[in-house]
């Protein structure tokens, strides 16, 4: 509506305007601060939306007073310390500014990392580029673009490296999946980083494949930018992504490696809660083979604008299932969520990354720890893509450290897709289906099988879309494997049917999870040909584990290994170990040897 | 290897000649033959293979006893007229000819139609194709490509009609979904049938599609015809392909109606047994939206060449479900399946055709009868593609009906793919997962809710690709609905966890299953925009049902109203009825009424 009277401004009489403005613009800007302090005055997506919203009227009208309560919130509120708003979510941190720039400095990270995740940073990208556009135009002496070293330009680079290969956003957090870099929000915010920043000549490529740009100068500047063949690839390499708005609150790690055209990207989340529409899954991970989800994370539980299913709004199992831990690709303590599912106790706390390494072509390499989850668990996640010749294609190692304070039992998801093909392990099937347990998400998963593992290796290999993936752990008498599927608790069949591979340890203080998954193999179901349907990784083996150096093994089926060893402390020292009767030095976090 | 030898036999010396014929190829057709009478001397595509293996050696071989052993079958051999195949199927019915020309006989019906199904008449198209051109080459005055009105070239017809709007063919009978004319068996079929049959332009824009072409004049000819324009689309339009060597035994009703460049097909089946690959599937039927299926048949329980999945060879829950009756869309009375499932039983029998008419652009419409799948039970059913203003797309109406000489329970599955949206009924979720049964299939499928029915209506609506999807079925009371999913029973996780809506009517004689299959809507996940996610049929009713008529009303939301009267005999004659207050009258089979 601003931008509407803005283009027809010069046009009207003085009387009309007075008219507009005094019985519907500035009551209407009022309603959306004055009487809505609630909705106004916070760090959300949809403050930023009614900050835009006033400040941009403001803009038009030529009024400071409505402008600056965008650009820096209401002065004074009765609003309750404790009040929430209806998504469970804290109105007012103590001592936290309010309005757009408030938005700007605490929502994003230096990094340009949005806190509630990319899907609500594409939403809410509008009104930050709509109102930032506009402050540029009408109050350039603000140099909003510069803002916290230019952020809302770096938003849009991290935003884009925050999809996978067809350009759709990681669900991190509330998500719902399919949602892209097609959306009009970021072809909007990708024509205004391009205009208003540096002509980065990587978002023309972006431009082209959005194939849209706005009808404003900077989508002009992009559509001549393309004319003129300025695009460069947008080539998404490993990144990590702060969280925090210095920077300071853990992070997003995504990395990737190329093979044969195909590029695998991890998605690992060691962040801050991400206010609420954060999920409890601390170290938490995703898995693509390029466009593909190979191992998923659920997204949330919602069809937006879907009328029928609760007129389009949040269902119950969001909360129920899709936010606890149970629903992510992390270890679950004695079936419960981290923070206990609380949502103040989570938001005081964030993970740490420990260190990474993208420098070397054949392994790229994250490590991040967790300590406040479980109280008295301390947890550590390392996770690497590797290549080698043991290898058909790049494999996914995880190293999950668990350090608990007294025995307790670990669950460890593993959400995959498709249909089983082989396991290396026994299990028994029931007659009837029970739930997996009674609370915290378990109550959405139906036990289909379970086994017990032996000492050595459980494989577990499944396909989807005509390729075949193999996990590959290294498991302890003891552990058992459960093969689960949603959909119990679920009277409205809210969920989907998905699959998961649970790993449990039970009456355990400390745990090494340490697995390879494996992508190998193709089918083509026209000429029925398949190749290596089979795993070529013959052990997984936990070498050493202390709290200074954990060391796996991995032998192929070549009879070739590879040796990992991470430094769990003193992470820049220069180490001498001897495992087994092997001495082995190296400087920094972790080396990888090949024999 | 006869046409590798072929290509070089001018270049050997006799010697050397001598040598491989007399040690190797003749005795290798000897073995193929008279070794082993039971494979060669059936109507099966096992046999075509080996038939074409003998005649083609024997071509260039220039040995007419090896020709008339391939063309004829061996005249005397020991078989026990008892005896079957490993896939359960008789090796010789009583008085059965043999070898290629009584495959060709035997196999194809006058339409073109393979018995087995479409998946093994493209496997069975290489052996038939490649000796027909040898013999075309060297046997000229044979006229194989004439050979029984030109069934060979009508069968690739046949065969492409028996694909979805992506070339993938619908999974009669055991099959592998996924397969298509992509494959090289189809694209040489295509290219011979053009060369061979009389250069139907329409061949020429598949085998462009197929982008490839064989080596030799056929291709050539295709290359040259494509090269001079000269292709014109293959328009796939309703057909009915009658089953059995005389045209018959039935068949199957492919019917196709076109609405804003989408294409929607229906399948329905009633055909023979189909030897030994038939399904116990009788006027079951599927529905595609283009290359997407809406209502799906299951097609095999194997993974060709997956060496992990019982060596890549039929897996006992080929038996045990995918053959079985409540795998698939049709009636299943008292939880046995047609026949029992008995083998012997099926194949003396099949459905009969009672009418179809696709002469209308805004109704195709099809119904056939069968009347030995249960002793003392009779069931017919008409299935209608029609459009018409109530509907946004056109709707599938689903007339079933069934005459018992005693009270049964009659299960009427839909295997749906996707998320339910809504349903108009209510249901109870159980705290545990049991069985639907204990046998016939029924053991495989977990019961996840049951509900009641009203008299009325039940309204079913489900999302997929995002579209969606309603069957609005006219229900009785004590009707039951049952959602279920598959997955018991296996405990090597050979099936896919596909789900299924169950209508089912207990302590019943007779009964009509009529229903509405309404595609309607669409969502996109970028701009989270859906449109006409609600049903647009307020009111599906039986008004009318008795061994002379079936007619059915259907009301829109918009108040319109369609009858559907169906004459259930006496099929030509005018008939003047009176429904309610109304007297209609029409000539045929049926009538569709609009006011």
């Amino acid at each position: 509506m601003s931008q509407a009277y803005d283009s027809i401004y010069d046009w009207l009489s003085t009387e009309d305007k007075k008219f507009l403005e005094e019985n519907l613009f500035h009551p209407y800007a009022d309603f959306l601060s004055e009487g809505n302090p609630k909705f106004f005055n916070r760090i959300h997506n949809h403050s930023t939306w009614g900050n835009a919203a006033v400040g941009m009227i403001g803009l038009v009208m030529d009024n400071d007073e409505l402008v600056n309560r965008a650009l820096y919130g209401l002065e004074n509120t009765n609003i309750d310390k404790a009040a929430r708003d209806n998504d469970g979510g804290l109105i007012q941190q103590p001592g936290q500014k309010a309005g757009f720039l408030a938005n700007i400095e605490e929502a994003f990270s230096p990094s340009g990392y949005y806190t509630e995740g990319p899907y609500y940073q594409r939403y809410a990208m509008y009104p930050f580029m709509l109102f930032a556009k506009a402050l540029q135009n009408k109050r350039p002496e603000l140099k909003i673009f510069e803002y916290k070293d230019g952020v809302l330009i770096k938003s849009v680079d991290a935003l884009l490296n925050l999809t996978d290969a067809d350009g759709e956003f990681f669900p991190l957090n509330d998500a719902q999946k399919g949602m892209s870099f097609f959306n009009k929000s970021v072809i909007m915010a990708v024509d205004a980083a391009y205009y208003y920043g540096e002509q980065d000549p990587r978002l023309l490529s972006v431009a082209k494949k959005q194939g849209e740009v706005t009808l404003d100068d900077a989508g002009l500047a992009v559509a001549l930018g393309l004319k003129n063949d300025k695009e460069k690839e947008f080539q998404k390499k490993s990144i990590v992504l702060s969280d925090g708005s210095k920077g300071n609150k853990g992070g997003v790690g995504i990395l990737r490696i190329t093979e044969d055209e195909s590029i695998f990207s991890l998605v690992m989340k060691f962040t801050s809660q991400g206010d609420s529409h954060g999920h409890y899954d601390k170290l938490s991970y995703s898995f693509y083979n390029d466009g593909e989800e190979v191992i998923q994370d659920y997204g949330f539980s919602r069809f937006v604008n879907i009328e029928p299913k609760n007129g389009g709004g949040y269902l119950k199992e969001n909360t129920s299932w899709a936010k606890q831990s149970i629903a992510h690709n992390t270890i679950v303590q004695n079936e419960t969520s981290h923070f206990n599912g609380d949502f103040d106790t989570g938001n005081k706390y964030h993970s740490e990354k420990y260190f990474s390494d993208f420098s070397k072509d054949n392994v790229q390499i994250i490590s991040a720890k967790e300590e406040n989850a479980y109280p008295g668990t301390k947890m550590q996640r390392t996770m690497a893509l590797i290549k080698n010749d043991i290898f058909q294609k790049p494999v996914l190692v995880d190293i999950f450290r668990v350090k608990g304070d007294q025995s307790n039992q670990y669950d460890l998801p593993f959400y995959y897709f498709g249909q089983i093909i082989e396991t290396s392990f026994e299990y028994d099937s029931p007659e009837k289906l029970e739930k997996l347990g009674s609370k915290n998400g378990y109550q959405h998963l139906w036990k289909e099988a379970s086994g017990a593992a032996e000492a050595g290796n459980a494989r577990f290999t499944w396909s989807e879309n005509n390729k075949f993936y193999t996990l590959t752990s290294a498991t302890m008498q003891n552990d058992s494997l459960i093969l689960g599927r949603l959909g119990a608790s679920d009277p409205e069949f809210n969920l989907r049917r998905d699959p998961v591979y649970i790993w449990r340890k039970s009456n355990t203080k400390d745990a090494v999870f340490a697995s390879v998954l494996e992508p190998h193999g193709s089918y083509n179901p026209v000429t029925e040909l398949g190749n290596n349907s089979f795993s070529q990784v013959q052990n997984v083996e936990v070498l050493l584990d202390s709290d200074e150096y954990t060391g796996i093994e991995i032998t192929g089926t070549n009879k070739n290994k590879l040796l990992l060893v991470i430094s769990n402390n003193d992470a820049e020292d220069q180490h001498n170990i001897k495992i087994g009767n092997r001495e082995i030095s190296w400087k920094g976090n972790y080396t990888l040897i090949e024999n």
